[in-house]
């Protein structure tokens, strides 16, 4: 089995010799580094790095790095985190009736494709309960209405402390998460939405698809933020379509996006793989 | 060589026994089909035939068919047209700076890949007369401004009408064509835009989309109509980019796509594969 | 809901009026066609037809139509087949160790995305019990030696006949099926092969394909017939590696490919739009 | 206008703390990092690594830098090359009868799409001399007999050393180059083959995928090695096809890939994007 690892992430203003005093640091205490991405952004003039390297022989114990790296950091401006590889994220789930983001998940978690946790699924239906069931995944009902909302929230901001939940992804849930949720949770919230945003945000993207006669269908996952459906993109797929597709059938086939697409965000973003920088992500994958 | 073919393009109310009286005209006169395809919008309730046949033995000379076909058409409703594939779209190609369309279409064409004739090059600048020239085509330079532009696009008709031209294609050409030209072109102005529609319509669709910080980037081909970039969609393709493509790269990526759209959608075209109904295409590929 | 529709499956020698006298035999009885498919195979000069129409005011019963239809189908020497769409598919499911097809098959037909009835998934291992299980699905163990593989194929034999099932699909089975079963099942076992064929068929394609440095990896279901992955191809897709992906990661991404390739097969099967001819397949999708 | 800068491809045994000094090295003298990119091969254990700097305001004049870097290389055991983006490469285009690939690299070539030098088209027939014209460049007829094949090489091959070639393009020239050439560019002749290699290898693919009934049909862009088809794949692309597309339809769908897939295969050559290794390509886009 491979030894555990440590990555950082980081942006700060670009600058000379950030990439050798990065990999200097890990190089002094023995690290070897296994995975090393950078980029600079020449608008912005941002520098942003994601550097992975072996614990093994590492000399500096795991709770001290973070100590070791701050006067660096504090040095170059840099916004960082740091991550080991053996601490996974813990992600709960949202959802709503449609259950196929959700079973392609589950099943890809029971498979040890996503090096997540999933300790909780969060519902405003019953529907998709005997899914959890058969997972083993606790299932909480939590039906929103325009009366209860702000009670229900707290009280989902409450069960993810509880579970100690990092990560929410919404997969097909179809209510609005409020500015209270996301700012707990800042580019910590996935959402699938069913078109290639910026075309079709909003409701029944597939019925406005078909309506302007696009050729092309897609899905896109992004961080939620405050404006619906305008976070920074993670990822995104299309499938072509045509005059012989009405909605339903698109809806049908634009599952199969949602749940690839939302899969491999999740993917990278579980891997520590995403930096967000003005509503714009880099993605070293 | 092939014998010349006929092919029918039909739309009209759905009803029983469409494909049967329309083949049994064909049939009558000893016609071979060759291709048959037809669509029946659901919603609408519109019925879409694209029908080719050989000529080859067929019962009725050429210019008579249209006539012949009439008391049918007539008593079905239809809204039809009649081509044979040895009378070739004329086709004028529009543009303006940028020549990666036009070189792709003029070597198209004289490989022989594209079954249309180009009688004339019309351009609002003088930059790409040497590309005109190299291929032995007519190249003819109407600048417009505010002030002359009625003025030339009578200019503009007038030509068209000279050459015997039934189809424009904007071949990334920078000006807005005005109502009188789509009015006598109706369906037959082909667009290529550089974004995947309705996404990025408008000016500088590549900065609006790195802007955006999307994951794809497309390129659209639709007929042209009074509303910009929103006439029915031919064809659509996108290609993946990501943090590390500036606008500029964008832009230099965005130009394959363009130019593969554009000759897709004006093969489709000039083979008589496009209906268009409800500002939507119906593509028989 | 719906009225039940009938489906015809055609192919016969290309000859004139194919389409005309299918037609005219649904509009006798008053039918009305809903979807209307056709090809020749130039060089072969076979045709090809798919039409269905509705049951609704047929003017036959539905166990009628194949005895009213044979006449015609004898005089042009017709290979066809009659479907019901009411008269779902019975698919046998064959499992190993994977479980990616199959919790992706068995959601989708929860989801009431897949027309088909699953009455039995047939296994050579136990690992994939508790998925068959979880959907209340029967799970029979067949282990497979070299000594009892005969044995145990006559079991096969004889529970697939005793559940009715009409189809096998094999969602990552890892044993050779014999030409007996094959036999019996012609054009009705599809497989998902992980690779795009003809490239790296047989075993470990992936580790074939990371080995070979190509920049594409893909999937292929096709039917099965007694030449190892040389059968008709249904479906193809592909998805992009670089020099960062190993043979693992191409296992991790290849599992999406697969199961979607696989489900998208699998419907066009149900569907009744896939004819086989000369080792390759007409799909009127 | 941007500086111009130097960038270093180099492959070596890994060991700790490559990246650290290889970037000390340019930050030692000054030199602000515009692009780092850096893989380890975890089977071979292989490092590789490409680094492009700004020339503004660096500490060593151009023609000295090799020297001052060798010291480094040969401790760390390094394979490597330098190159300065103000000195392009220099390539010739060798073609036979098809001129799509010839004409949109010539069209790329003039709009200042791909940085290179176009000194000289080589081909085995006069048919694309007028292509040649058209852009001014010097066209050189050689034929190519069983008889006179080591007679013209040789005349190639002076002609190549005449015009300070550095890459050729086999731009679908149909014959198979000689070891002798192959030898003195190694890793520095670039082909298009049109299939999505390995399969397909040899002569006409696209009737061979349609004999196969393949699905998608692919082009290759790889470097030529004394095995035919076989050497390292840069890049690849594939197009979907149905049962309608004959063998001449994916003759002619199939030159749009092959000209988009040759162009992008240049251009990560060209910016010296491209590493090999094992038959296998690094391209660091």
């Amino acid at each position: 089995m491979a030894a555990p690892t440590a990555t950082l992430l980081i942006h700060c203003p670009d600058q000379p010799g950030l990439v050798h005093s990065v990999t200097g640091f890990i190089f002094n205490y023995q690290g070897n580094v296994l995975h090393l991405d950078q980029h600079v952004d020449r608008e912005s003039n941002v520098f942003f790095m994601r550097v992975e390297w072996s614990l093994e022989g590492f000399g500096l114990p795991k709770d001290i790095i973070a100590a070791a790296f701050k006067p660096l950091a504090d040095q170059r401006q840099m916004t960082w985190s740091l991550h080991f590889d053996n601490e996974q994220r813990r992600v709960a789930l949202f959802v709503t009736k449609e259950g196929h983001c959700l079973y392609d998940l589950l099943s890809r978690h029971e498979a040890g494709e996503l090096p997540i946790d999933i300790p909780l699924i969060v519902s405003n239906h019953e529907v998709l309960r005997p899914a959890a069931d058969r997972f083993g995944i606790p299932f909480v009902h939590l039906p929103v209405t325009a009366q209860n909302k702000a009670e229900q929230e707290q009280r989902q901001l409450d069960l993810l402390a509880e579970h100690g939940v990092d990560t929410i992804v919404l997969a097909r849930y179809m209510q609005i998460v409020s500015p209270k949720v996301i700012d707990r949770y800042t580019n910590r919230i996935l959402n699938i939405h069913h078109s290639f945003l910026p075309a079709f945000a909003g409701a029944r993207p597939y019925h406005q698809a078909h309506e302007r006669g696009v050729k092309l269908i897609g899905a896109t996952s992004h961080y939620v933020t405050a404006d619906l459906d305008q976070g920074p993109i993670i990822h995104q797929d299309v499938a072509r379509v045509s005059h012989k597709d009405s909605a339903a059938d698109m809806v049908r086939m634009g599952k199969d996006l949602e749940k690839i697409v939302l899969a491999k965000a999740l993917w990278w973003h579980a891997r520590h793989k995403v930096l967000v920088y003005a509503n714009k992500t880099v993605v070293f994958d």
